[in-house]
């Protein structure tokens, strides 16, 4: 794709979810049509689409019908097989972010590995294969460690605490018995996160750090500026930038951050792609993260990442949509709801941005 | 309906325009799904909406599906035949606004009539049937007056300048010879409007005057809060506030007010539904229009009205939609584009709000 996509174009969006939702609106907004592609019926982002195609992410005839309509796809989840990235750019639909950062991102020994060699400091690591190879890195990294399996998982899925040599065997049937990495502990101070993004001409543009809240594992708060921003923004730019030329990246990407005591930072986790934690960016700031993913696969110039109001995102979790009335009450509460019939403990339904205070030029 | 619609539950839109698609892009971020019903394929709101009918609006047979998904009805234009929502109350679906906002609202000397009943003033007017009625009636008013149809006509279409009684025979054939109003001209000094809603409880919460300036009988600009608006805001909601409460309206409406040099206020017309003239409050008001009105008709609480930004909206007229490159290029303009294919001169393809500057508390 050389010029950049005209409005009335269609982009394609690989995932049902309510982040594809919310890139569906955002391109709207700007005149393009959506076309998903999601195994789910009745997916959030299939009900404000164009086009909605419902199959598995490996069904061919689903990503040719996709690249027949789409002129350029993106994904919402990084967990869609690099496959489906592959046959859609053998059909000649541009794809972005493209396969790459799903290689590195998919695997989390994988992702650490390309973090360390871009400069991006992270918790020491170790790959383990069996429950045999854990008491020896955990010997090396010290205890307690985290183990996770090295693919999927997530909002704290699929991992579990290692605090001494006995408990090996246990952690390690605790999530599956697959491959999995070892995570020294990190005695962070507060969990921070920027959202980048990076447009095909390589420019890159960060939003405002945000400090995140989770609960039980799961997102649950996240202020932006984060209190003290300042001290960390170029530190977690450096990072963000690193990762994105790394990656020869195209779209938004979440990085997860701890803040350690001296004021260091260390790379979490990476999502390649629009992230919980950017959603104050909806009503915070100039430019918000879906828009300024639609841009950047779109071809087009990047948004303003400046923001507009401190706020504080704060993701309805399970019965907590339950809420609604009372934050349509609040002047300054805006209601974001994902269109989920079916209330499970800790599942994301929506959030609720509040604007805490202006922060005009 | 007696209690709040439940996130989840779909909103009906009669009509397939740009004011739909924005509805529906308000109702998907608070977690509703959508049912088009227009006569046109590939409507602007149907390609964001769940569910789309297309047909005309007196085919029974649509009529029963869009009430048989529906939990509300509404319209996003006013012409819209009467028939239609009788129909919809009969199949038990509640419609709002209801149909005597139509009633009062289709027809430019029924308009009048009701407005000067409800105590808000408007030029002086004569119902004209017939070429001949309409010199006298230009005595009367004085001259030069305007011709318009009763019905219908919007933009400057279906209007006709009678400079003097020699010109009523070519007016009144320009205008198709159909029955008519002719309005004495209002010496107005600028163009203002203000946004009001009303919710099922009868609370009544009116945005900030806009300032708006037209092109070739097209809205082009609205500024907002209007330079000056503290001067007007009171009378201007006093008239909204009359019109929503005489017409026992539920949901957004937009009246059009002429300023005269002695600062009182005169209607020009009353649109009963969102209106161009509110687009500015998607980036420049703490709830938008758009959102507003899906409040009303769910039978939630209102937002805020109140201005975040002083703000400019634009509308890209025509060809005007191919600065799309320059403006996404501007940090403070946010694109709204309306995913029209045919760019015709005059065409509603879009609008930017600019903020201009910050109004924070």
């Amino acid at each position: 794709m050389t010029s950049p996509l005209r409005p009335g174009a269609t982009i394609g969006i690989l995932g049902g979810g309510q982040l594809g939702r919310m890139l569906a609106l955002a391109a709207a907004r700007l005149g393009f049509d959506t076309a998903v592609l999601t195994p789910r019926t009745d997916a959030p982002d299939s009900r404000v689409s164009a086009f909605s195609i419902v199959a598995p992410y490996t069904d061919d005839k689903a990503l040719e019908a996709l690249a027949g309509v789409s002129d350029v796809v993106t994904f919402e989840f990084e967990n869609v097989p690099a496959s489906a990235l592959e046959k859609l750019a053998a059909l000649g639909v541009p794809v972005a972010p493209g396969p790459r950062a799903l290689a590195h991102t998919q695997d989390r020994v994988d992702e650490k590995t390309f973090l360390n060699a871009a400069g991006c400091p992270t918790v020491a690591f170790a790959a383990i294969e069996a429950a045999s190879q854990i008491a020896p890195a955990l010997a090396e990294l010290g205890g307690p460690a985290l183990l996770k399996t090295r693919r999927e998982g997530y909002d704290g899925k699929g991992q579990a605490w290692v605090k001494a040599a006995a408990d090996a065997e246990a952690a390690f049937a605790a999530i599956g018995g697959k491959p999995a990495i070892l995570e020294a502990r990190a005695a962070f101070v507060r969990e921070l996160s920027v959202i980048a993004a990076r447009s095909r001409d390589g420019t890159v543009a960060c939003y405002p750090v945000g400090e995140n809240r989770h609960d039980g594992g799961i997102l649950h708060f996240t202020r932006a500026p984060a209190p003290g921003a300042d001290r960390v923004q170029a530190a977690a730019e450096d990072i963000a930038r690193r990762i994105l030329d790394g990656l020869d990246y195209v779209g938004v990407l979440g990085v997860e951050l701890f803040e350690m005591e001296d004021g260091g930072l260390l790379v979490n986790e990476v999502a390649p792609r629009v992230h919980n934690s950017g959603h104050w960016t909806q009503d915070g700031a100039r430019c918000d993260q879906f828009e300024q993913h639609i841009r950047a696969v779109a071809g087009w110039p990047l948004g303003d990442t400046s923001a507009l109001f401190e706020t504080e995102m704060q993701n309805l979790l399970g019965s907590e949509v339950e809420t609604w009335p009372k934050v349509v009450a609040e002047p300054d509460a805006r209601l974001h709801l994902y269109g989920k019939g079916d209330i499970r403990p800790g599942r994301k339904m929506g959030h609720v941005n509040r604007l805490l205070r202006p922060l005009a030029r």
